[in-house]
């Protein structure tokens, strides 16, 4: 990195969780001079899992040299944990760049890339517990920094984890400049943004209504373990 | 409205801040059976400020009927207040939509449209004075509810407004559950989400590198005043 034009690139995948790449982008793409790529196999437009269609900058063939690489979540990370096109793309270019950052379960996505063995990670609240089937040690905090990789908790928690990431490339005053500018003050109107402070009938309500995905996902996140173990023994024989 | 059939429409304009849209996207596009609808002259993608590019949904002659008319801020709405197209569309569909929103600057765009006289409003902490050129009296609070205007502080208050208006619309379990899914609980890394937790360095360096930006806007705000009293004028004439 150039003190001047960091780079930032996020990955857009089709049914990613809009927030979840929206709310880094807007703190990223604050950053004088950044620059901030938006990823994808093609340049086709990629619509969210709520429909909303975002077009990317660059594919992962032509994805400049970065400075972050950060993968949101969302429903679609369930295809990603066994695309092979993906997951080498994020090796790969894991080993030279100089943070890595996972949002929501886009934290899993790592983790099916091999990327968080013996790692301390974060990720939705309700997909926690799929952190340890790739090795990493899940944490329940909306922050998790190990080294040069943070992530963080669900959807809102990317706010928070790309402010510390500004903090920690330019400084406490550049990431205060940029919370200021975005006025994130917040004032939520309920406590309910953690299954404690939504208490356990809306907790039990909305864990029912993602019952089905979590059940896919359940199956997806096995099926990318056991795709990275086969390739682990492919490179060890 | 149907109970089961929110409709929710988002002004999606060129140099819109896209956090200031894609926040309350998130949260309403979450309430069961909720259609969101992106808003614009044409179905051509649009770039925000920061350079994401979304694509429309609907134009602004085929908008369908809606609940709640949104528009978020950015440095494109100095273009918006003296825009007759898109002022005109916004007065019409106002007395037909049952809530009305203004997130972060785009409430100045409500105001030239003639919407806020008499009002409380909010907006962005640093465009806060341009509100009562359209006749509002400004409100230095997160959300502002006057009726059935909900309008916010800058940028990340738009998921905090939306939330709010989802508890008015279906009650505060679902606005709950909605907060829950997008883990909305959140932990800022600073204190410096308002000129007062940020203090006089870090607000005073901002606000010199907003200069420009608000030179321009201070400009814009009085055409759209100006053109807001001919057209009032021309009615009463």
């Amino acid at each position: 990195m150039t003190e001047n034009a960091p780079s930032f690139g996020l990955l857009l995948f089709p049914n990613v969780t809009q927030l979840d790449l929206t709310g880094p982008y807007e703190v990223l793409a604050r950053v004088p001079g950044a620059k901030v790529h938006l990823l994808w196999k093609t340049l086709d437009p990629v619509r969210s899992d709520t429909g909303l269609t975002i077009l990317p900058t660059a594919t992962l063939a032509d994805a400049p040299p970065l400075d972050l690489l950060l993968v949101p979540g969302g429903g679609g990370i369930n295809a990603l944990l066994t695309d092979e096109e993906v997951l080498t793309f994020l090796a790969e270019r894991a080993s030279d760049t100089r943070y890595l950052s996972g949002i929501c379960t886009g934290s899993l996505v790592l983790g099916a890339a091999g990327l968080l063995e013996g790692k301390r990670a974060g990720t939705h609240w309700a997909s926690r517990d799929f952190l340890s089937s790739f090795g990493a040690t899940p944490v329940a905090e909306r922050v998790v920094v190990d080294g040069t990789l943070f992530t963080g908790g669900g959807v809102t928690a990317g706010i928070d984890v790309a402010l510390r990431i500004v903090g920690e490339l330019f400084g406490a005053d550049a990431a205060k400049r940029v919370q200021l500018s975005i006025e994130y003050d917040p004032q939520p109107p309920f406590d309910a943004g953690s299954p404690d402070g939504a208490g356990e009938v809306v907790t039990a309500d909305l864990l029912a209504r993602m019952r089905p995905m979590l059940e896919a996902r359940a199956a997806a996140v096995e099926a990318g373990a056991d795709a990275l173990r086969r390739r682990r023994s492919a490179r060890a024989g």
